[in-house]
């Protein structure tokens, strides 16, 4: 079976997992700070819900498959199919109100991300890929995905979650590039790297994520002609630092910049 | 005529700039530099769009009345009432793809703001107000809006849309009320100011606002039970440093944390 035959369970999947998590959305709802003191990590019903739904879909349908979820955990991980679920990407926008939280959709095969969807269920924006193609449905209607081509840094804007991901070093890296650059924008999660497969940003620059941050963006920022590594040029499917670039030149200017 | 007989007039200028303004959202469009050289600060056809659909059906309804917009100037801004216009408020957001933008609509009498709305034509959300109650209507359904009461800043969300906005002393301010809250976001413009009256963040801060960024907002945020002034604790209506928050305590205590 080819990873894109996975494309309308994943669309099942995302449909019930929206149906979940929407009507905690903008309503009361519990936090806890899952990080026990310190920096806040909120954590809602919503998560939880949106990724019950998700495990059991994916039980009933692909039992021999393994699970890594952002709340519950993993499960038969040496499985050759693994699903990578983060039922909320984005917990801050989401308890703030604003619709730039996704759920995050990610398959992986031996390892390698083969298919991956961000949907955002308040506005009904679906972006998928499978690495070799991506595309968008939601509203202004269905269409492929392609990154945009800026001749350079100069001409770049730049995405990140917060200035305040990156401590020391790597807050001196992040700021070389953010000089380069024509503008950069803060606060967005999933979404950045949405909008830079749909060609409206050049770079999305992160530290610190989970595997499950990033694993199902991958194939749609692969598949709408962009790149994204880890900050040495490695794998991003391990989560940690990330780059992700329009084209092969900015990646290779960013990676240039981060490096000092 | 009161304030309140408005609301319908700004419902159809909301939806026809928004007819105006949607289809430049995420396709191909230009942009220029209107500081000339600095700081990037993108105008787009879509904001002039926007401005001239509502310019003319004002000049049609109501003559007499003055107009301050964003892009084309001021009017006879003697008049009883002046109509105070931002088609696009979040440009950044704007040309990034990414739906935090708004449509500004305020309305002033005697250069009071009496009544307000914010419209995001991508969501198809309306946040409007009179300053004695404030209205959402859009995905989720129709409802009014009322700020939460949290019981002090450390349990406060506060929002801005780029730490970048403050300089010098003022950046030590804003820090002052960053390290005492529980999570700040960045990078919203005026929909922060809609979240904060619709209960779900606390305080927005901010500093270097035009009249046309803020003169709507305020009889939304106040509609809401919500305090907005600028940072000496004056009318908000003039721009400038601005600090709204969800309740008069809240307010107060952000203001002491601004004078230092």
């Amino acid at each position: 079976m080819s990873a894109v035959d996975f494309g309308a369970f994943v669309a099942d999947l995302a449909t019930q997992s929206g149906q979940a998590i929407l009507p905690f959305f903008r309503a009361h709802h519990t936090t806890e700070d899952k990080s026990g003191g310190g920096v806040f990590d909120p954590v809602t019903e919503a998560d939880r819900a949106g990724e019950t739904v998700m495990r059991r879909l994916i039980g009933q349908h692909f039992p021999e498959h393994g699970l890594l979820g952002e709340e519950f955990g993993s499960e038969n991980t040496d499985a050759d199919y693994v699903w990578v679920l983060d039922p909320i990407d984005g917990t801050r926008a989401f308890i703030s109100g604003i619709p730039v939280w996704g759920t995050l959709i990610g398959l992986t095969r031996k390892g390698v991300p083969v298919y991956g969807m961000m949907h955002q269920p308040f506005t009904g924006e679906r972006y998928s890929g499978d690495g070799r193609e991506a595309r968008y449905e939601g509203p202004g209607g269905p269409r492929r995905l392609r990154t945009r081509q800026v001749p350079d840094l100069a001409a770049a804007t730049l995405m990140t979650t917060s200035p305040a991901l990156f401590q020391g070093e790597e807050a001196q890296a992040f700021q070389r590039v953010e000089r380069a650059v024509r503008l950069s924008r803060y606060g967005c999660d999933c979404y950045a790297y949405c909008m830079l497969a749909a060609g409206h940003v050049d770079l999305v620059i992160e530290s610190g994520l989970k595997p499950y941050d990033i694993v199902a963006l991958i194939p749609v920022i692969e598949g709408a002609g962009g790149v994204v590594t880890s900050w040495d040029g490695g794998s991003a499917a391990g989560g940690g630092r990330i780059v992700a670039a329009a084209s092969e030149a900015l990646h290779e200017a960013a990676l240039d910049l981060l490096a000092g």
